[in-house]
């Protein structure tokens, strides 16, 4: 865990270590890890569009018009939101992804024209937030810490500026991020101003600018953020510290708690301190709260966050599905920090955690067309149910929000997907998620071609040789029973929960084949989460599936089935079904409630559901759901009742 | 359905229906029905601690000193949220039933000294809110009238001004409530300003208030804003107009939703409204929603919404035990809609509502010392389980909140308990609660001596007969199998679900005992109510049962309990327990998970958790939790797996 990475080239990347991090991985950056097809080329193509309608939402919503108030370039009032900005910087950040994704004038002029706009804003000694600026004044700054977002807003314009100067090479904003870095080393310490933002972000933020820069300052702050948190300094709020993420140490709790956004953004955060300042001991700790979480605290389809108040983790196993809040930004802070925990300790769990947020929690909160957006993440809808507010699912994706933060998030996760692919480390070029793609780890370049996650086949061709020793290392996902590997032709098995590990004396042309058998399993969840008991849920490969009422049989209540266990198996590839999905079908029971049900006192003694007639069942993939109607949808389904045949 | 009731007597009690109103009950009122005994006077000592308390936490807390401030009699600014006025109201309220139940002169001195002070809060023109008055000034009067509660309070004021005189003759309160009214009568309406208050309370305070004073300028108002609501007219102020019960015109809905104790005071109001007004249609309407909110939202504890975001009912049959929100206030608001549909259509069924609200969800709402309240009721909580909010049941039950309604409403309830015992109406005295007390409907007087709820028999002697040809009527509960009733030592079935009707020629000294058996019921939730699928919970009486973490063998975790099918078994009576209750004794299983369930992926194909030793389990009633310590307790608990034996 101590080998330090090597680092060349410009390393187009979030999260990208230092040659003196802790850690075993270097990610390849989007100059050497492109998506040239399949499954994720689709959905970033999609989403590309979405980028482009973010700039009118944007100047809809008032966002970059308040930017231009404070700049002194428009008169009026700051609307929306206090975090407003910081809606602009992950647009921007996206942008930049993009553009290195696939370059594009039009898109890079509107990237000057706001980043433009945004450096006029800033003030003289660096200070910047528009909404302060305009709504409040020079007095207003940081005079509500734990809710005005300041250091908020500010983590997401650093990390813009980062992606932009990796990807474009413009250093305009990057300037501003550094003027702005330093205002606030200037302003917050242990001997100067002694508080914290309510929301994480700017932790992870210094450490990617103190690693573009090499200005440890911005380490240090970084380092004082993470620890002057978890003392309680927010108690006094309205709410309590563990909203916050403030009620224990970072380096003393045992998992998460509290808003599930901010806890896993500091969590982030704290990783990347840890592996610039080879804090093996604080890696440790968050390898154990990770860990908790997952077991604990996750969704089945890696959403996170069970309370809709508070946007927060529930307790252990607090885990209902119709009433999962499962924000698209916490798992998209999931993955964040799942990533930086992967590089630091090359654990291959961490890479299936990624996996199963990507293709699940993170995948459906955008919709097949790319532009439309879910707030909140559920597992399950009742039929007929009614709009409860905005972020309801009920009503189906949105364009935006009054509260933005999650459309631009999508946007910038999306486009830099593919530095998610690989790493590389000493002699070894490590793959971590399939999609049709060219990877290039130095010593060894390939090119993957699959149509994972619709077949199990994952061919890589050797395309580049620098260093014929080269190690490829191929995570083989926890769930792979029967995963098998082949080299020029020879086949191996290859262990579930880590990684094959294939060496040749490597050629351009040879030929890597990988093979995740994609059985359907039924998965059951812990004892302890009551609100499933009984239940079963559907997965495919990394896809787990879902039940929608628009895929029954007329009549058939989602509500009311039950599975029949053994009987879900993959259907035919469809086409021209939710942009391209293999269905499952599954036979099932329609169960009513006997008559005496309809009122209290229910039957004592366990009264059973009576069994209706079987019925066939199809499940979709759940990142597919509710692009064609918003009605019932159930992930976890009961299993029929004892002695009840198909 | 139509005969009218006659009225004779003041009638201390609320709801009191006028001799013209639709409805075939008169309820007793307090002068006429007092506890004398039991279960419920020791209840009701208890709480009368609380009334006392409830003044200094008024002091303390500001509200009282709000109404100084705009009487003039102090200086100073407006704390607490914007309804403070509400909760001293309430506490009047309280103060006067309390006073009719129980004579004391310290009481009776500081209700006039308060009702002083809110008397010379008043505005010339009537206008009375003491927090917009010195916060917002008069330019701030109905600003913001879907979140200002300004109707709300005046709806407490009035409650409380109707108590008062018909509890202790005092009418100065009266004369407030009157102007105020007066000045909503010319405010508000169809040709006047249009528009109603976000929280309802105010339709039933007017139609009280016209039962007062005759005057039906009230009763016209009330059906303004029962009408007014269920068009949107809340739409843009932030919240859906569900929220409100402004989705749905109240004559067109089938169900509540929303806030719940909006929606049920609102319900309740309507029921008044409905008697008022001959309005069978408006009645058969509400008892629809009331049976489809009990048959789809109702927790077995008799605790209404299930979501704490909004405090707001959920989809049908989304009713999680352990995010339960069930606020105090609700199932206080339900035991209100109840009691008026009970008098209006003489339903026992809603007698066995008010049985289990008051046995269960109601009575949890407060200590067993009378002067700690929740807010919340869960029917579950995990070991371990860490204080997310003040309103958080992990913290137990607090002295007062920042947002206060909860304590008043239980001391008002509480202390007005006797007028939900018996009503009478043409030639029968219909007794619809069992406690030991004094009951004088008029034709026939009876004593009632019983340990219900912990031992089966309720023992009625007739003390004074005025017409000897008076029926008895005594509702037998629903569940109550096997249920007899003996007239002069003649013992005849008693058919559940219904009134048993007893007639004789009545003469002092005649006993008529009901035997309502007590054996323990294990009952299962509509298999739609996904969040307690497999479990069961017990039930004796009218009371719902729950496992506290005390009462189980040393290292048995709640959480992984399972009850083994019909082991439960009534334990003995105990005084020394929870101020005198009867346990449970049962048998159960302690499961653990495999191994395996540590982390994802969980075990495929339905593992089942591995069966540990057989355990003893007890249990206590559900409104005792919570009186020693705060840990682990669940109502519902899975039935053990099939196949392990105890």
């Amino acid at each position: 865990m101590s080998t330090a990475a090597p680092t060349t080239g410009p390393g187009l990347s979030p999260a990208r270590p230092t040659e003196s991090a802790t850690g075993v991985s270097t990610p390849l950056g989007l100059d050497r890890a492109r998506i040239t097809g399949g499954f994720w080329l689709d959905r970033q193509q999609a989403v590309s569009t979405g980028i482009r309608a973010g700039y009118e939402q944007l100047e809809r919503a008032g966002n970059l018009q308040n930017l231009r108030i404070a700049a002194g370039q428009a008169e009026g009032e700051a609307v929306g939101p206090i975090f407003a900005d910081s809606d602009v910087y992950k647009w921007l950040e996206a942008v930049a992804w993009e553009l290195a994704r696939e370059p594009d004038d039009d898109l890079l002029a509107l990237q000057r024209e706001v980043t433009a706009v945004v450096a006029a804003a800033q003030q003289e000694d660096g200070y910047l937030d528009s909404v302060v600026q305009v709504r409040l004044g020079p007095e207003g700054r940081y005079t509500d810490l734990p809710w005005s977002h300041e250091h908020y807003c500010a983590g997401h314009l650093i990390q813009a500026a980062v992606a932009q100067v990796r990807c474009t090479g413009d250093r305009e904003l990057l300037e501003v991020a550094v003027r702005l870095a330093d205002h606030l080393v200037a302003t917050f310490g242990e001997d100067r101003r002694h508080d914290v933002d309510g929301h994480p972000v700017i932790e992870m933020a210094l450490v990617e600018l103190y690693r573009e820069t090499g200005n440890r300052d911005y380490l240090e702050l970084a380092r004082y953020f993470v620890d002057a948190r978890g003392h309680g300094l927010m108690a006094s709020y309205g709410k309590e510290p563990a909203y916050f993420s403030d009620r224990v140490p970072v380096r003393e709790a045992t998992t998460v708690e509290g808003h599930a956004v901010r806890a896993v953004y500091l969590t982030a955060g704290a990783t990347d301190l840890a592996a610039e300042t080879g804090d093996e001991s604080l890696l440790t700790t968050l390898d154990g709260q990770f860990a908790n979480m997952w077991a604990a605290k996750t969704y089945v389809t890696g959403g996170f966050g069970s309370r809709w108040d508070y946007e927060a983790f529930g307790e252990p196993y607090e885990l209902t599905p119709d009433r999962a809040y499962a924000e698209t930004c916490a798992s998209i802070g999931v993955v964040q920090w799942a990533w930086r925990m992967l590089l630091a300790t090359g654990r291959p769990s961490y890479g299936d955690a990624i996996e199963r947020i990507l293709f699940n929690g993170f995948l459906a909160g955008v919709s097949l067309g790319g532009a439309e957006y879910f707030y909140v993440n559920p597992l399950q809808l009742r039929g007929g149910s009614t709009p409860d507010e905005n972020r309801s699912p009920a009503h189906g994706r949105r364009g935006w929000f009054a509260c933005a933060c999650c459309p631009p998030n999508v946007m910038r996760t999306m486009a830099s997907l593919a530095g998610l692919l690989a790493s590389r480390s000493e002699g070894a070029l490590e793959v971590h998620q399939y999609a049709t793609a060219s990877l290039d780890g130095g010593g060894l370049a390939v090119d993957v071609v699959t149509d994972y996650p619709w077949t199990p086949e994952i061919r890589l061709t050797v395309t580049a040789v620098d260093d014929p020793a080269t190690e490829l290392r191929l995570r083989v996902p926890a769930w792979a029973t029967g995963a098998t590997v082949s080299v020029r032709g020879e086949e191996r098995p290859a262990t579930p929960g880590g990684y094959a590990t294939v060496s040749a004396d490597w050629r351009v042309g040879d030929e890597v084949v990988l093979t995740l058998p994609l059985q359907v399993r039924t998965v059951t969840a812990h004892p302890r989460v009551d609100a499933v008991r009984g239940c079963v849920a559907l997965e495919r490969g990394p896809l787990v599936y879902t039940f929608e009422h628009a895929d029954q049989p007329a009549g058939v209540e989602l509500d009311d089935i039950a599975l029949l266990p053994g009987t879900a198996r993959a259907g035919e590839h469809r086409s021209d079904l939710l942009a391209g999905v293999t269905p499952l079908n599954a036979r099932g029971r329609h169960l009513t409630a006997p008559d005496e049900y309809a009122a209290w006192p229910w039957p004592t003694d366990g009264g059973s559901p009576r069994v209706g007639e079987p019925v066939d069942l199809v499940a979709v993939p759940y990142y597919a759901w509710a692009n064609r109607e918003i009605d019932a949808m159930r992930v976890w389904v009961p299993l029929a009742p004892d002695g009840t045949p198909a």
